[in-house]
């Protein structure tokens, strides 16, 4: 709506407009939209308008001169004759508005009031907040609470007549709400704005009412949620008698003191809407089955839609969560799910590491994608997971999804199968119109690639079927599983207070005193964190291998490495850690290459470049992947030890030699990839 | 002084600083200083916080991280964990400031306060208007005004406690000043945080006086002058009931009435100040010659002096202006001089070209580098010039500065003879000791490169006393001599109207309405204003020439013009106009070269390029320079009938040979240079 306001205002105004949306909310929430009719946009963007641009573009045909060099005598006069144009903008903007309501039955204002008609407080904020702000008035007001809330259309020109016209006449008090910081400035700009624009009005006698209390707040920096519960708590600083100003929401400023306080725990209560999470790892197809699924839904009921994925900075191998929300009116919640009807986990290992069911409601529904079979499957969940879902009362559903989709001829993709779950237990749809619907879906995406591939997917769908099952939930809890430790190894207070925290999802707990203010943080943190995201790793063929260190040498992640150490330092290896005698080194020297089975990625590049080969299974060579459950633990063991051998002499060796460079120590290792994509330059094996 | 105090500052608050001056008025600007000892930079910036700063420097030998890429989960904590190191800096600054007091004797503060101690109107600017401003009202509160002006130190935290603290408690209106223009915004910057801080100091009862009336100006931008003129028109209307607010003030606002009326001809008196203005040539030595004086005076006298240059962007050739003053006190006027005491004019062409003596005051001394003899000199002037010589009632000195040169020995250097002229008139030293200054001054700068240039400079100053002469002015103007249109030929309005007031540097006289709103000037301008600068031009010889049209494609500025036409369009031809049977067309096709001798700037690329030699004259070829000012008439004519010969068809020319090419018209022609250097490539012969 706002790109063709913006054009058509700007073709009239001749002002080039910066139209824009807030980051990461905005850009990459997936939701039920009305496309605009090209007769609208006719209408709007009439040929006379692209003609008289046209004219105006610079052509040999027509040689002018823009853009000349003015000096002191001129430049003056030349930047004050662009004034009428900027004066001019805001009514032609919101004749465009007009013009679009009348057009589409959407009308925009320059700045838009929703809530109480007598409202004595008021939030005042642009961009995707503003709709978080908008539901929580929308929704509060209705209870009889005089608060409201505009949202700035239009920011600069910023129109002081219209700004106040939109204010309801009762208002006692302002919060302007900024989504940036100006370190060192004495407020952010649409504080400034609003500030200027009430002074002057009052100066001039045109404030329709008395001078309201103005404060302004920070939210949200760097896409950080803004929730209904921080509205609220904006709302209740406002009605004190001297509400704070220059605060923040959301954090907890204990150094400087400008946060408020807000009741984390308090929802905007709608029984109409439907809301799932999901989390899946990346790549596993996930976040593509959620967005199929809000299609469905978007496309062939009468219900809104909205999804929103949650990535983190590590791309392949880490987490994924989709926020899904289906109702029947527009929805206007721009944050995360707080309380979920429903939770899926597509892969079993995140119940040992991450709280999954913390945000789903009582009675809910959960689906888990386990390996295990359904006499079995509560008894290996984690005993605190075990007694969410008898406190909470869950209903539990399961599938081996990997077996499943092994079985339907589909490999590794889970995608089909979980979307099926979703769709069988929710209820969201009707179930058997549900599963039409995946099979409609199906065919439109793969049809024209073969129908080998939909009838897979279609048996992917009946074995799905046949395969989910309920769990029953037990009176108690059952067996001692435990939560695993999501990082290991002797880390210091930083890492236990800081990294630690953001690793397990826990960042947004963190005070502001626990940010080092110069920006400075740790290095070699990485190897604190066992990530465990390889399927397959390299393991070590002590007798083909020729002792290279090529394998060493490729490895983009320092994963694999090697050493030569004195026999004598080998007394008390494990049993099963390799070692042979070093070539080209004493009698008494030997060599060993060990593996970081729980940091490596599994990119197999150091397969790849080994040149050994064995002699007697000629597909193998030094180096051979293999799977990396049966592995890690001694793995964990061997690589600890070898750490703990002798580094090398760096002066006893040749550091331009491929071989001798490559028993250095590593300086960078474990990449846990971003930014700049720091990933494994991967190879297809 | 406050490079020092930012940088001591800023080690100690560790916030980066921008220490800024505001263009080309500062840093164009010379100036007596006192410089700053050593010991006071050592008592201000100490080993320890050197040894502080290294020690947060980033180094292999400890590694840290710094700059890392935060996510939403707590990137807003990072962001308000600075906070404290904001709010500490005005003290820190203000501290260090203090320090430097008791280091230095010069006290600042971060707002520093001139005026009447119970001044009722304030203005608030920053950087060099606001010395303009401290002049103003330290002149004018001493007449009893109640005026005052607050200059911004520190405008990055702005600190309202000390702001407030800074104004006169008796303060009841306040113009903020800001030297920028932000299209569309409610006001510029330094009026917001004025705004804001006294709204917000007045909310919290926190403000010592009533809330004044605030409004806001814009001036000088891109270094237009900022005078006390205007400053006064900015107390003035401050003075009303209504101030205007969002003015603009030094321009004339006809579109949308944004300027004050200010009385132009408004001086303030300052009768122990001496005031000089200069014009002088590009490249002629008058800058430089003026830079030497400043520090002849500054240095060897009480006095305080300053020297501002004023340049066009035509680079070489174009008129500078030397504006210096003198005198007992420190000199605030960041302004050019306005009624000067003595006006020297190095170029007589400048005489019927501009109004040179449109600043000189009743009763100035006006001194001329002229060509013409004594009984001459007069009456070679233009009337309108002579007439201002007797009405204002000026004392006329005279030399023929070129001559003395040639006659000293130094060809056309004519700075130390104008130099030593400026000495033994102005009175601004006593005459034997200025001639003895400037002795030693010649001794400094060519004294290690040989005696004999040192001689040739003494013998310099010694004919320039012999060939200095009073002029005797008449009762009455002599003569018929007449002021030499500045542009020439066809222009249309626009051209009459703008372009031309721009050269005849009256651009500041062209009211906003006068500028092209969306920046779009006409093409080819240049060929109207006819420069006449180069000394030498080249000259045809259409006997050598073989026609290869080589120096037609070398002159970077089409100067230098070919064409081929039929013997019969050539028979009204000027009867000095030469042309040549055409090599390689008809029998009865003509070749000619014509020369635009008042636009080429004579660097002689055409000569240089010439492939053709004279058999008889080795020394020559088909193009030859030649001295301008005798065939400057001619030329022109002959010019002007060449460019209304009949253009050669296009098509029939081969467009990849060099000879046809250059007979296609070419579509840039005559720059005047810059911006970024269009400035012939010359090349020395």
């Amino acid at each position: 709506d706002f790109a063709l306001i913006a054009q058509a205002a700007s073709l009239h105004s001749r002002i080039p407009f910066l139209h824009f949306f807030d980051g990461f909310r905005t850009s990459h929430e997936v939701g039920k939209v009305e496309l605009l009719d090209e007769n609208v946009l006719k209408e709007m963007i009439t040929d006379d308008l692209v003609s008289a641009h046209r004219s105006r573009a610079m052509t040999p045909d027509r040689p002018i001169l823009r853009g000349t060099s003015q000096n002191p005598d001129v430049y003056f006069q030349g930047r004050e004759s662009v004034n009428k144009y900027y004066e001019a903008l805001p009514a032609i903007l919101q004749e465009q508005m007009d013009l679009f309501a009348s057009l589409t039955g959407r009308q925009y204002n320059l700045f838009d009031y929703i809530g109480h008609a007598e409202a004595e407080r008021v939030v005042v904020l642009m961009g995707s907040g503003a709709e978080a702000a908008h539901e929580y008035c929308e929704h509060i007001s209705r209870q009889g609470e005089k608060v409201g809330v505009i949202k700035v259309r239009l920011s600069l020109p910023f129109d002081k007549e219209a700004f106040a016209k939109a204010l309801p006449k009762s208002v006692k008090s302002i919060a302007v709400l900024d989504r940036t910081k100006e370190s060192g400035s004495q407020g952010e700009p649409l504080y400034h704005d609003v500030l200027t624009a009430l002074y002057e009005l009052d100066c001039e006698a045109k404030l329709p009412f008395n001078m309201p209390i103005v404060t302004a707040g920070r939210y949200g920096l760097s896409s950080k949620e803004f929730t209904p519960a921080m509205i609220k708590g904006i709302f209740d600083e406002l009605a004190k008698e001297t509400p704070k100003n220059h605060f923040t929401v959301g954090i907890n400023d204990d150094v400087t003191n400008t946060s408020i306080e807000y009741d984390k725990t308090f929802l905007l209560k709608d029984e109409d809407t439907f809301e799932a999470m999901f989390f899946g790892l990346g790549s596993d197809g996930t976040v593509g089955a959620n967005k199929n699924s809000i299609k469905i839904i978007g496309q062939e009921t009468d219900n809104y839609a909205q999804g929103y994925f949650v990535y983190d900075s590590k791309k392949s191998g880490s987490m994924t969560t989709s926020h899904l929300r289906f109702g029947p009116r527009p929805i206007h919640s721009t944050y995360l799910i707080q309380k979920a009807d429903f939770v899926a986990c597509h892969q079993n290992v995140f119940m040992e590491k991450f709280d999954i069911l913390s945000n789903i409601k009582e009675g809910g529904t959960f689906l888990l994608n386990t390996p295990f079979a359904k006499d079995e499957v509560f008894a290996r969940l984690p005993v605190d997971v075990q007694k969410q879902i008898i406190d909470k009362k869950l209903k539990f559903y399961a599938i081996d999804g990997y077996s499943v989709a092994k079985k339907s001829g589909m490999g590794s993709r889970i995608n089909t199968i979980m979307q099926t779950c979703f769709f069988a237990i929710s209820g969201i749809l009707e179930r058997d119109e549900a599963i039409e619907k995946i099979k409609t879906s199906i065919q439109k995406t793969y049809g024209h690639k073969s129908e080998q591939i939909v009838a897979m997917n279609f048996q992917a769908v009946e074995n799905t079927l046949e395969n989910l099952f309920e769990v029953d939930v037990p009176d108690s809890t059952q067996g001692n599983a435990q939560m695993q430790p999501i990082i290991k190894g002797k880390y210091g207070e930083f890492v236990e207070n800081v990294t630690k925290k953001i690793i397990e999802n826990r960042g947004d707990e963190l005070p502001v005193s626990a940010m080092p203010d110069d920006g400075t943080w740790p290095t070699g943190t990485t190897e604190y964190e066992k990530r465990n995201i390889a399927q397959e790793v390299p393991v070590w063929d002590s007798d083909v291998c020729i002792q290279c260190n090529k394998c060493v040498m490729v490895c983009p992640h320092s994963v694999i490495r090697s050493k030569v150490v004195k026999e004598s330092e080998l007394v008390d290896a494990p049993k099963a850690f390799s070692f042979v005698k070093a070539k080209g080194f004493e009698d008494d020297d030997r060599f060993m290459i060990s593996v970081a089975v729980e940091d490596c990625t599994g990119c197999a590049l150091c397969v790849e470049v080994c040149p050994a080969k064995n002699k007697s299974q000629t597909n193998l060579k030094a180096i051979n992947m293999a799977p990396q459950l049966p592995l890690r633990e001694e793995g964990a063991e061997h690589w600890e030890y070898f750490l703990n051998l002798p580094q090398m002499d760096r002066s006893s060796l040749d550091h331009s030699k491929v071989k001798d460079s490559q028993f250095l120590e590593p300086l960078f290792e474990f990449s846990g990839a971003c930014p700049g994509c720091g990933e494994t330059p991967y190879v297809k094996l």
